[in-house]
């Protein structure tokens, strides 16, 4: 058996007991999944899924940038090469070389994950290794073919309340249009991710700011214009759904100019001659501007900063960005996020959710801010810190000043269709684990737990994210 | 039940027992409290405590920032506004709104301190909730108009065998004499807190040193007789029973000026033309001239750095300071504890006692200072690190490198009296929780681990305080 | 007893079951000692060692450290003072001094070494106390006389298969030849470690550069002729079995300089007329020249930064260096690192390995990088680092992202011979229990478990140093 009932549960006999009867009461309840990559595509043309190999290897970064980590090249894994120099076509090679080096994950999230998705998807419960590879992969591409494998099939099996994608300012969403003209009920929206525009240091920034302004009809050479631009993308990414923007930027700081500072700041950014403190500092004005635009349009907004992208140029240059060489670097927040919470942390009606690649700032900064600003929340484990072992230090750090209460319950944030119920999955059975320390300590009585464990695994999350 | 007999002791009965067993041995020490900030009036006039709101809700920051972090305004909770506008008055509506609230608490060391409080001081066995409100209020109320919940006959029932004050270098410490000139027994001593006049961005500042001056009829316009005037001080609080000073900077910074340099640096700051790096410096040249002073007074010196004071303009603006907008910051210890180090760290007569809001320092600086000079010794967890999974991160990360034996017991640090005994008992319960698992798994035998648990809950903080 | 058969394994039953199974098949597995600073000499001579204080308590800067920390002098332990001040010279006293703090290092790695090898060595099996000190005394220095105390007969006792010691750029290794001409089968390798001609800050570095002049008949006042030098030594210990090189910096910070830029630097540094920044520089592009050497010679690149050292003035001028006043200071790889991937990150044939002493950037940078890189894989917990609480951090904040195979394996890194299997058996029985927990909760099974045991007790060392 690849999954056994009690997997995540502490071993002594009376905290599992716990901890199951928590898990039971929470187990199938709706996924409600607020931030991920999805492709919407998908749920518009609900075509089946290509081979395993495709499916389930070329696209996850957690698989290839361990096995490059280990000498596998990745033309060896299908991968595209930019000077489309040549690469392996044949999913099934790929597929055995993945199997190969499957015991890379002994320990890892991938492998609850990956191991969830077989079993619960494919109805596989062998193990992957050199010798059953072949087998798994023809189950796999066989069921593949199936209708109840197509990507609304699956949604509907998979429980998803709701689950939003993430689309770029520039996007026309037509795939949103057509799930909501399909008159298909899967809830599927967007969300508002404009770092193509309002990062200077974005590929192409210049460029984009030409389309925002096309596709926006405002005058984006000026600051009010600009502004402009993104309330009515707001608007339009609003009526396909969307309850949130994301922000993806290298560091978590905010600004708050004077108006005259602001367009100041913009023209030297316009003109394309400023620094990288100029180019950071524009962000982090932006920042501000999107907190204070939710305050009028209700948009959550979501700050994911810390990561050093593109870390290795050699791979960048081969095979282009999120090829497995984004890094974490250290992240303040106590300064950084002083500026906007000066300007709207006290609102009680806006939600600025934080997330961190960085620990250290858990219980030094993280909890103590939204232990205490009305607007801010904090959001969970993420990336590099998706693990049963991170996400209960996650609780370990953060409850004693946030309680659970400043939290937002989980989101998987992937592209990785198959794994989101495994995803959730995960997060339910290591929040219950915790709730059961509680109990099995005498902290916390069994029927708060119960009510803490439904939070934490749905109502935080969808109240917090308006889904 | 709200109190488990086995709460906080971990679920394998094997490591239970031994927790037990070992917990039995210290219950009932006596407290020995050498830090922290309970009113010494109540000692000296040993009057009723005033109704649960106020006695409980409205002094709690640990309280009132949870419940200001999900909506609830200030002064919904009958806190002061500055300006003197309109706040709820009526106790027993703001307990209401803070029982409608308790739920947010689940998980923290509030809950564990409060439901400590009501069981053992007011006997009450039931949750609090909007439904238990009114019931656990009378109750409440009903008992504090009882003698035996006056302060002088709690400071008995908490066993408390010393307690530490703190008062800044101003005070004229009434209080402490009336106290002594009183006849009663109870150990209530001060502590020398001189930021207000040490700081040169304190608020009043100035003003603070013509006091000083006043008071000690030194001259405090040159650093000699500045420094002259600290000693004085220094003395007047000895002699009501001062054992330790206590100082509460944004940085750990230290510094080793010469006297020339120093008079200069002085003569900068008196002139009010200061900037922020010579604050800081003068801070941290005052650190390393009290723990000099402390060569020849005795006095143990507590640093207490790391907080970014009112992090919220808004609510210090409309509400004032410690309104629970301190939030943590990074703090370094290698680099700013070395000119203190340099100047005093051999000496073994002295003691240092070093305590953190920022735990990354654990492992990688305090442990290993610790370890090593004789003068530094490492304080409790504490503030934002007080619940039982922090003290138990405490132990993992400094045990290796400093023992149990550079570490100096618990400290509360509260102005919630009520709550003393509590935080002891967690305290005491946690160190037997860890001791219990070193003893479980062979690396302790449980006749040492039992010395230690007393010595965690007793002696050191006696010792090392020198009360 | 003081070793107890299920020491360091958790108390809940069935995972102390499957951990007690896991290490029964990797127990008695041979050491390979991949990194240490044994004396090459005591093989070399095959002498017996001296007395119990001088074998055990004056070399061990753990021990001396904590008792210095506790006000005991360090003349007391005998330890020799610059100026030839007196010291106690009987190790009777210094022994009995020893004991009577022995209950300092409760809790502590140093217990459970230093008992391991009471029992383990002496077959003493009673608790060291001033009671049974010269008891204790007495039969070890019994001991020591036996030729089966000898550092050969131990090499065997120990089942060492291979061991490395370190040894400067200037060494003659003439201990290696003689144990080399010896006949004698034990695998004593050397590892180069030029700290002394790369750091222009190490003393006399202007006079060890001219001595690795002539040693190597290069004009090391020429960058080509420099580094044609390191070739040339790096040759030389290769002969004499080494296969890794080793380097201590403060920071972890690379460069990879052009030629010309080099040279310019390299000049500067001959000069003496250099900056802090311009030496570290120096130090960053060596460690990247370092690596290319390693591309060409394959030696392995052991990187060993964030130590602040000699952090004790008065200690260093009075005692000298190593005397337990190196602290850990906060370090950073992302950026610093950066440099040498760039260059060297992507060769699969390239091993680097990074070690810590800084926790913090275990998830956030080291196991991200280490996940990714080819080049770079992970030290295990190291120095500050090695107690069992940290080695379970260590695989609990790295598996996530590295894995277990981006690992390599347990390292002692100890001048303290006795100690030695101790810490292989510390290391083995705290990741075995780390697995058993992982097949207790379902997420490994113990088939696999078992294999990991074996790979990270053994394997894993063996390959990546090429032992």
């Amino acid at each position: 058996m690849l999954l056994h009932d009690d997997r995540l549960f502490p071993a002594d006999p009376v905290t599992r007991g716990i901890a199951r009867r928590l898990y039971a009461t929470v187990r199938d309840l709706p996924i409600v999944s607020p931030h991920g990559h999805t492709d919407p595509r998908w749920f518009a043309e609900n075509l089946p899924f290509p081979d395993p190999a495709t499916l389930l290897v070329k696209p996850d970064h957690y698989i290839f940038r361990m096995l490059y980590s280990q000498g596998v090249r990745l033309e060896q894994l299908g991968i595209a090469r930019k000077d489309g120099g040549e690469v392996e076509t044949d999913p099934r090679k790929i597929w055995d070389l993945f199997a190969k080096h499957w015991y890379l994950f002994r320990g890892t999230p991938t492998r609850l994950w990956f191991e969830h998705a077989l079993s619960s998807v494919f109805g596989i419960n062998e193990r992957l290794s050199p010798e059953s590879a072949d087998r798994i992969y023809d189950k796999i591409a066989a069921k593949l073919a199936e209708p109840e494998l197509r990507p609304r099939a699956l949604f509907e099996r998979f429980r998803i309340e709701a689950i939003s994608t993430t689309e770029g300012a520039l996007d026309d969403l037509k795939w949103h249009d057509m799930i909501r003209d399909s008159g298909w009920g899967g809830k599927v929206v967007t969300a508002y991710r404009p770092d193509s525009v309002v990062d200077p240091e974005f590929e192409g920034f210049a460029d984009n700011l030409d389309q925002f302004g096309t596709l926006t009809g405002e005058d984006v050479t000026s600051w009010t214009g600009y502004l402009a631009a993104h309330r009515q993308r707001r608007a339009y990414f609003i009526e396909r759904g969307a309850t949130s923007s994301d922000h993806g930027h290298a560091t978590a700081r905010t600004a708050n100019l004077s108006t005259a500072e602001s367009e100041k700041l913009f023209a030297k950014i316009l003109k394309g001659k400023f620094s990288a403190n100029d180019a950071d500092l524009f962000r982090g004005q932006m920042l501000t501007e999107m907190a204070k635009m939710s305050l009028e349009d209700g948009l959550v907004v979501q700050i994911h900063p810390g990561s050093s992208r593109n870390h290795n140029p050699w791979l960048f240059e081969t095979f282009g960005r999120d090829m497995g060489a984004d890094i974490p670097s250290q992240t303040d927040y106590v300064t950084a996020l002083k500026p906007l919470l000066d300007a709207v942390g006290n609102e009680p009606n806006l939600t600025v959710i934080a997330f961190t690649l960085d620990e250290t700032s858990y219980s030094r900064e993280l909890a103590p801010l939204a232990g205490h600003y009305p607007a801010l929340k904090l959001g969970p484990g993420w990336w590099f810190l998706d693990a049963p072992e991170a996400m209960l230090r996650f609780r370990e750090l953060t409850t004693e000043t946030a309680g659970f209460y400043n939290t937002v319950g989980f989101n998987d944030d992937t592209r990785a269709y198959l794994s989101i119920p495994a995803r959730h999955d995960v997060a339910r059975r290591c929040d219950c684990a915790y709730l059961a320390k509680l109990v099995a300590e005498h902290r916390l009585d069994e029927d708060e737990a119960a009510e803490v464990a439904h939070d934490l695994a749905y109502r935080l999350a969808k109240e917090a994210y308006k889904l």
